[in-house]
């Protein structure tokens, strides 16, 4: 099989093990460990792809739920493709959509050919099966695409998750057949926080020989040890040369952690989700905008941030459009939550390259850590 | 008194008498005759400032009204003046709020000292007077800003619009006797559709010797002829040196017609209004971008326009952003609709310099005229 990508391992940490490497896709290399900014319909909410480069992203994610809702995959393969349709030139990677027929969907009913669901949007029936979720996501186009599978939810049972991980197993094997075009698959790992299960998972996704491997099951309310422990019990029996994502996780400790034990991409919507809400990252702490103190605060959010809003906008400003509900606030506010993630990762990689990234990691957990409001 | 603005009338066309010129602001210059777009809450709502020089946009307008409610002249003070407030380094107007205190706020009372008004936000009393409106925008420190006047109803009585344009002249000359900063100071035209009363207000006003004059009164749901009246009985009695705004007044037709009648500067919220409700301004009518005829359409909204949505982005694209309630889709369509009424803006400066903006206007009416949706 010619490759659709391919992970350029560069460097190992030698204090922690952490990657650095090169990620090649059709749509340009970027460099792992890596955060992706969420475009869930087809755009970062707010902000153009002019902006998303200038502030260092170098890879997106869009979601296949909703762009199968609106505006449907056969409008976006008119278009030539999510790049096209979006305007965005860079790595695209597209979600299977499972996480969230199980998350936001009504009516659920799984069955060994699929997933039952009414949408969230107007209750429409859909099915959605392990060969047409591949097919969807190759109308849309990404450089990156995703297995379909069945997220269980946290805590559940031994015997719940070992029928899961088989039928996800099958599932898996039956998308690796659909799949036709140039979009790299993953496989994704589930097995709850059983490592029986999750390495049996991984083991056999590794078989079916996919271009990268997703942890899945994570991020939704399991405690952070339990998270850890699950991508603990998965990376060890995934391939050294094919990249690791580990799926809807974003907070900054869990990206350093996950940066730690190997991982090389993660996602979440939280930077660009409580920006809107006015909740801001900074050196010395969240910084929640509404309140009265930055009604005549005139310092930028962070002085150490090289954002856009930082060098350009006061905290009294960005307080006033927040207060007065206007859409640039949540632009300028979601430019500087994003940079922010995108340039710690950033110092990720270089303590990566110079063999201190446990150090860099501690440094960062302590000044931001999740006693800060991360 | 030292210059605040300086008005430099290059070319009078003599197809028609439009005038094109240079005003010089203490914040750069600008070609006139303009169309300046409005920032009612020191924002271009969604855009910033790089995003109005990139379209052209040379000035642009803030509502006093919006500003003394949120977030408060003093704030805006403390932050230096509204240049600094919201990073714009060109020029900008401030109206005087007369304009939002007779159409947005509750239980009005008039008197000879001022208006006392509840505002549209929480009810809170508030009382403007000739004079702290001044002082107000003093503080948000426009390069321009405007006397506060009684923005009469259409239709009002004859006697009704003669005792109030002698208010607003005392209104006018209680407003420069305060007048204390670099701010330049704008008188406002009253007087209805009645020749006599709009005589006697605007010399009355030059006596008085303003920076500049705007005609108000208009673009409250007369009849567009009388609104041309309103111009053609004012403008004659208005020197010839001084900069003359036409406030409000922002549809094409109104504008390319104020340019016949010697208008320099316009302001209106309709091309930013009404793209965010998805009505686009294009070269073969009005486009709804809701309609489901746009679904698979990877035409940009107008292949003649020069914007950046037009250069990078689908009407399938704007439709899907649009349905799909992203606020980028505003902040797209907003920058196509203000570019293309800038640029037909530009090609009057140009058509007046070579003498055939008459001709000019009759192009652009028959193009893209009132019954083609302007």
């Amino acid at each position: 099989m010619s490759e659709n990508i391919r992970l350029e391992i560069k460097h190992i940490c030698k204090q922690t093990g952490a990657r650095y490497g090169l990620l090649h896709t059709k749509h340009g290399t970027v460099e792992v460990p890596i955060f992706m900014p969420v475009g869930t319909l087809a755009n970062v909410k707010t902000l153009t792809p002019e902006e998303l480069k200038e502030m260092g992203a170098g890879i997106i994610l869009a979601n296949t739920y909703h762009l199968a809702l609106r505006p449907g995959e056969d409008i976006v393969q008119k278009a030539g493709g999510l790049h096209k349709f979006m305007n965005y030139d860079g790595p695209i990677l597209t979600d299977s959509g499972g996480f969230q027929v199980f998350s936001l969907a009504k009516m659920r009913s799984i069955s060994e050919e699929g997933v039952k669901f009414r949408n969230h949007l107007n209750g429409d029936e859909l099915f959605f099966t392990p060969e047409n979720v591949i097919e969807i996501q190759e109308k849309l186009g990404a450089d990156i695409i995703m297995s379909f599978d069945e997220c269980v939810p946290y805590p559940a049972t031994y015997d719940y998750v070992k029928d899961s991980v088989e039928r996800t197993l099958r599932w898996a094997k039956r998308g690796k057949d659909a799949h036709k075009n140039e979009c790299a698959l993953f496989g994704i790992v589930q097995g709850g926080e059983f490592e029986d299960l999750r390495r049996h998972c991984a083991e056999e996704l590794v078989k079916m020989d996919f271009e990268g491997y997703s942890i899945g099951g994570t991020s939704i309310g399991e405690p952070k040890d339990v998270c850890f422990k699950m991508i603990d019990i998965s990376v060890p029996y995934l391939p050294k040369d094919k990249p690791r994502y580990l799926m809807g996780v974003g907070s900054l400790d869990y990206i350093l952690e996950g940066i730690a034990r190997g991982i090389d991409m993660f996602d979440c919507v939280l930077p660009t989700r409580i920006a809107r809400h006015g909740s801001l990252f900074s050196s010395t702490g969240r910084i929640n905008i509404r309140r009265a103190e930055y009604k005549d605060d005139f310092m930028p959010i962070d002085e150490n941030c090289d954002c856009y809003t930082c060098k350009n906008y006061t905290r009294a400003y960005l307080r006033h459009l927040y207060v007065a509900n206007e859409a640039l606030g949540q632009r300028l506010m979601s430019i500087h939550n994003l940079r922010f993630i995108l340039k710690i990762v950033e110092g990720a990689r270089i303590a990566i390259q110079e063999d201190r990234f446990g150090d860099y990691k501690d440094e960062i957990l302590r000044k931001f850590g999740d006693d800060r409001g991360f």
